[in-house]
């Protein structure tokens, strides 16, 4: 069986790409998200194992002694974290494992498992953006201008993604990043095995 | 409207890839078939335009000192080369132009056009190919070992390429290049006016 990839996606607060790998893991079985490890509190409606698992500072540092998460980051007095062992044990198991996190946890992965595949979600303009944050309606003005604020900053990392989709319609940008994923998985250095036992097949035939 | 891009499709002989393309062509209208120029003479069932442009030498080599080419090479005493106002005039025009050429032919537009994506077909195995190579039924023994010989020498340029597609079913395969080529466009490098636009769009917002 073929081994899966790791595919981070990131996008700008209001893109819709929670929506959009939603979506993906109800139509293909191939993929897993995997959750993430934090010590900020849980906020109402949050379950611990779904959205994250929530743990203490102590457990935290613990983890990272033990080497046990493939990277995090502090924000705000909080670790955010990816678990290892969950994740390496399914793209073993030939899962499509997804990490929603933001380009500095990207580089990161980037450097450990150059395998990976790098996915950035945008919404077709910066005006397409505001109109999604607002349409929100849950937000304060301040919390609406912080996030365009940060989209900005992260505008400019955009060129170390391998693949931009853009999210205009929610069927078709789920289709793309499963088309994105699939061709990905074509490019020569992620076939090594492929092209080596292609190459030792022909070597009788050569003259 | 947007621009085309340059694909250029590499397989080896009996790998399928000039029914892949046929396909190709029939089911999309946002492909072009580029047609090579050549001195050789044409073969029983060829067209002039068609399969080929068929000119005399002294042709061939004004079309190269006017700069009229986007790629030659000489194989067994014959020019063969890519005609380049029809191309970008159909890159131009919207059109992904299609090249079939072999490796060494790759390697020149890769360098010329960066932006240009290279796909390699191939049957799932070796064994796949002698077997294609004799069910044709039209050659000698020694003609299709002189293919296989060719095919273990060009295997060792596949790492060269972009993407591998392997053509195992027809209909998959042409769904398989079709989205390849999708994804291709969704390079940050593909996009660079994107990019800019968004990032000039959000810059009013940044704080």
């Amino acid at each position: 069986m073929d081994k899966g990839i790791l595919v981070v996606i990131s996008g700008f607060s209001g893109a819709g790409k929670g929506t959009v790998i939603k979506k993906l893991l109800s139509e293909s079985d191939d993929y897993w998200l995997s959750v993430s490890m934090t010590t900020r509190a849980p906020r109402p409606g949050e379950e611990d194992g779904k959205d994250y698992f929530f743990v203490t500072h102590e457990k935290f540092e613990q983890t990272i002694a033990e080497n046990g998460l493939i990277e995090y980051a502090q924000f705000a007095g909080n670790y955010y974290g990816t678990p290892k062992a969950a994740v390496e044990q399914k793209i073993n198991e030939g899962k499509n494992v997804i990490l929603e996190i933001e380009i500095q946890g990207a580089r990161n992965i980037r450097k450990l498992y150059p395998e990976s595949v790098l996915v950035f979600i945008t919404p077709p303009t910066a005006d397409e953006l505001e109109r999604r944050l607002k349409g929100r309606g849950t937000e304060t003005e301040e919390k609406i201008a912080a996030r365009l604020s940060r989209a900005f900053e992260e505008s400019e990392g955009i060129d170390e993604y391998d693949y931009i989709v853009v999210n205009d319609d929610l069927d078709k940008c789920v289709r793309d990043v499963l088309d994105t994923i699939d061709t990905a998985k074509r490019q020569p250095f992620r076939n090594e095995g492929f092209i080596d036992s292609l190459i030792k097949g022909l070597e009788k035939y050569h003259k």
